[in-house]
């Protein structure tokens, strides 16, 4: 496969740098080929603001999906937001890798996202009709493809699980998983999460290296998280609201919008 | 009150900066004093870096927690954060106004919390014992104030309902509401969410006006959302799970970290 890594964070000797690597040599050896977007090397700019948009007149009114629509379709984009599209569509897999800073994704990454996801690639795709929401939530651009998160948290796993405080990890990376990844349809893998990474010892190092190894000989084979489609009978349309009737009467929230039946996935967290 | 509105688009011609202007005039009108952040017009600076750590060796890795802890200590942050933290500790509410992107806030403003909630004013508080796991979720520096998103979505309210394929905009915002806000202490109010925003008419935009300023008029009264506190009892301590039989037997997910009794909110969303 090819493989496209987008790493976010600015310490080269960090724990998420090594994981990378370990990462990289992994694919590598098993004859993927990998490209690294490092986005602190790079100096990422991270706002999205008039300069993205060189054709919109300086006193011309942003309005953002328009001006990345326009600018998308007329190929003039900025150079590093194309070649980071060119990286997407050569990659059949995308993994995202960044610390869990305030339960989500740092500033950096975000602005990859907001940059790079441009109107008519990741969102406006497809018709909007009374049977057919757009092309998203398991069609769009990035159907067929891949795409996975590794992040790291220094909380416990307990704390990350179904009763724990801060929420399940299921939930809190549904936003990135299903808004962002899932959206303009890559299938997404299970998140590779790392817990209480302040206090990791080499032996512990040495446990989660080889468990992101045995993770990373499976992105062909491991199933994706079954999201539902919008437009295939799950879902009535234009309101996109789930059919009544669909969903495990024991859950609220995100868990509704994955498949409940044929996997383990869901059922893990069904019940509290 | 004093109120500090946290502002994060990058065109002063928006609709957000027209809902910005509406909120502020009738804050002013009801006595309070309101100060604003633009972090466009502030050009903020995103991304945290070893830039944001002047006492940081050369050579030395970048821990974030470790020298966010060490430079707030010292009072060596940058100016600009700084200057932000002391209008957090001088205001008695705190908004955030954006429009959501890719479901939850821009880069800019994501770099806002990443950069200006340090460790020992944001998080790092309090104790760390078999009994209480930190001041935070209820207890914290800004313990007492009270915090409020106000954003803007092109989808429809419905995409957004509790059966919603987006996702319920109350899980949506949890991870900003209950991560970012609750978690050092505020007090959050319910948000004020404009929907459908790609096709408001003038007729549409001053119906959401006076609804905003109705908001804006009850933010001393407006009960907050009761998420539940860590230190007193419902949650188990040092793992923080929620404490057996307690919860909405019949939620899943965030909605369990919402007291189940003695008000509106947690009700209305607490069964599909």
């Amino acid at each position: 496969m090819k493989i496209l890594l987008v790493f976010a964070h600015p310490e080269p000797q960090s724990l998420n740098a090594a994981l990378r690597d370990v990462a990289v040599q992994e694919l590598e050896a098993q004859g993927h080929e990998v490209r690294i977007s490092d986005l602190y090397a790079m100096n990422w700019k991270a706002s999205v603001d008039r300069d993205d948009f060189a054709q919109l007149a300086p006193d011309a009114r942003l309005k953002v999906p328009k001006a990345s629509h326009g600018a998308f379709d007329a190929d003039a984009l900025t150079d590093d937001v194309k070649a980071e599209i060119e990286k997407l569509l050569w990659a059949d897999l995308l993994i995202l890798q960044f610390p869990l800073w305030w339960f989500t994704m740092p500033a950096i990454l975000k602005g990859w996202v907001d940059r790079v996801f441009a109107y008519g690639l990741a969102y406006g795709v497809g018709e909007h009709n009374d049977k057919h929401y757009g092309d998203r939530y398991g069609e769009g651009t990035f159907a067929g493809k891949r795409a996975m998160v590794i992040t790291t948290a220094g909380g416990w796993a307990e704390h990350y699980s179904p009763r724990g405080i801060n929420g399940p990890i299921d939930d809190l990376l549904f936003p990135i998983h299903h808004g962002i990844l899932y959206y303009p349809g890559y299938d997404v893998l299970p998140p590779f999460v790392a817990y209480k990474t302040d206090s990791l010892d080499e032996a512990g190092f040495a446990t989660l290296a080889e468990q992101l190894r045995a993770r990373m000989r499976t992105l062909a084979t491991t199933a994706p998280i079954p999201y539902r489609r919008q437009n295939f009978g799950d879902y009535l349309i234009p309101s996109t609201q789930l059919r009544p009737g669909l969903g495990d009467p024991h859950a609220t929230g995100f868990a509704l919008h994955v498949e409940e039946d044929a996997q383990p996935y869901a059922i893990k967290r069904a019940i509290p």
